[in-house]
């Protein structure tokens, strides 16, 4: 019975920085109700706000109790998903939140720690994309934005649970975003479907990651 | 009857480089027999060889003579499909061609003028695809490749054929072709075929360019 | 005596698009004066505007009657001295130029060829760059601005001239236009007039071009 | 008299990946001596390999007892000075290093936390450095090679040490390196110089670090 699977939970934000869609919530959305890997994907869409944001994130992690956590955020000029490696404990916007807010260089949460691994298996991840004809990356740096914050503040929530993974994956904008945007890259909503369908079922059925180089030199 | 309709000849090229696949002749082929803004699409590969594309390109327009002829070409590393501009008198290969020629400094027709411009209504063509939504630029060099080669071979035979139109248009890397090549950009083939098929409507019904900007500084 | 010897019209751009300095002007007038495989630098500023730019060009070119034109513009963004191969017979203007004058599809001389290639030797000049640790590269677009229209000209007014060689070099930023825009590439003065003199010698006393591949694919 | 002086610890490495040169070995070495905001600058070299370079790193450490310990590596392809803010506790290598070690998922420090923050005053250095026309920009990942390896160290390192501060550095290739690449970008040596010693010189003299955005969205 459907309700006794683990759960995946799936999060993607609201638009921001003047856009009207976010490929994050709609890649997202589009798997809500799936069952991958013998898990059940519950979405949920986040503020690209702050405060806000881990608010939403832990009354969705409270009403989820999921097994695990993918976040997936946009990171438009990408090119490729971005399977974020680390979240680091640091605000600093380039621009204000959708709530007006904008913090510089203050913590995520206070005196924790500075950095949180991904606890996704993500070499296999990348291997099972790269397999399946998925333009992913392995990426070191999540930003300082809300993406990164939400990032953070999952790990920080997982690195608590026993037997929880977390992660978080950034995704390129859609075609109609980069359309008359010159030069700017991007991906089909399809493909970015494809391969978190492709990354969850990864996450979800391996026991370990298995070693591979995805490192860069800087 | 659809025998009576004015032709499009639309080619696409074989891999090269290493490929085992070439995105131009697939989004070509997938528009072969369709019938677009009174026009009937043929599609024709051609060969990525200095010598022998020009020997296709002859027989094919010979056999078609279209209306519009619209080369297409794969771009690895470009984000957008690229409209363009003009083409030039010159082979200059960075790599040897499928037939293992590599031209240095030569022309592609000795005596010919050192370029032609494309004949296709560009401008109304690039806001077309901005307003569906396609990642679209115009671009002001098609390099000195094979692509290049052709697209000058194209406007000089349809500089002395009154009324027939012609370009060229470099489009991305598939996803499977960038999915392991680290950063590397691509383009879904429905979202190329989408937008050969918006940017030869436009070609095929608008008799006379739109005014509009969309140059580079440098 | 210094007044016999043959001269090289070297020039360079007032400054546009909100900056403050040009490092065409700044590089070109280091030079003025100089003499280089036998010849002697004349250096001018030509105002980036459409009209004027090409009135300023004549006069030069009058007054100076050079055995060699070089003409040298700021390419914000690019990373590397560009030879530029090829100029062409179109104006399309991203933004105004300094008399506010914004040109869309116009060409720079109505009735004169579609484009006309450097009569420079490109790819002796670019032998000699790498061979002096300069970087430096063949561009085969100038863009449709204010460099690419004088460098037509200088090309249109050449090609009626037996004997003159002329050309376009585009250099990138100074590192204080770059300080502060996050990535932006930049070169040093003294890179570039570096540069300049070897590409000035290179073409003063090589009689016959070298073949080398310096082609790109797209 | 100078031996009295606090000491910067300015390192820079050999060249590796087929180079004969390293930019930050030659810039580190253009200030040994120097004294620069009432401290004296030790350069010393540090060999791009995963396990002597801790080795190293541990030895001038207890040779010099620095105030201030700054790491500079070489980050090519990149366009400006890149003011790391965190190094991570992991090595992933994309390329054996100079003793063929190759290590893939391994921590910098056994249980030592996930990542440590610059503590150099980044954003007043980089006000200063914009102020002086130098390029540069706030970076969020020194990739996961002996770069990182090395400022991991050295934070982990001062994180136990009242009042040391320390950071890290990227720097681009220098012109003669990225000559012949086509599109490489790169900078003078000069130029690094003058940013590294205005650099130290805020780090030396600024108690604490002004407030201000330099963040990025991803």
């Amino acid at each position: 019975m459907s309700k006794t699977l683990p759960r995946i939970l799936l999060t993607g934000f609201d638009p921001f920085g003047g856009e009207t869609i976010n490929p994050s919530w709609e890649a997202a959305r589009a798997l809500h109700g799936r069952r991958i890997g013998g898990h059940r994907v519950v979405a949920r869409q986040i503020p690209t706000e702050f405060a806000a944001s881990l608010r939403l994130l832990k009354a969705a992690l409270r009403e989820t109790a999921p097994a695990i956590v993918l976040g997936v955020g946009q990171a438009g000029g990408r090119t490729q998903l971005s399977l974020e490696r680390v979240a680091i404990n640091l605000q600093d916007a380039r621009i204000p939140d959708n709530a007006g807010a904008q913090p510089i260089d203050e913590p995520v949460i206070a005196g924790a720690p500075a950095a949180y691994f991904s606890t996704l298996p993500l070499k296999a991840m990348l291997a099972a994309l790269h397999e399946a004809g998925v333009p992913a990356a392995i990426s070191h740096t999540a930003g300082t934005y809300v993406c990164n914050h939400l990032a953070y503040a999952m790990l920080h929530w997982a690195a608590r649970k026993r037997g929880v993974r977390a992660g978080f994956i950034h995704i390129p904008w859609l075609p109609l975003q980069a359309a008359s945007r010159h030069g700017a890259p991007s991906m089909a909503l399809e493909e970015m479907v494809r391969g978190l369908e492709i990354a969850l079922r990864v996450a979800a059925v391996t026991p370990r990651d298995i070693r591979r180089g995805a490192g860069t030199l800087d």
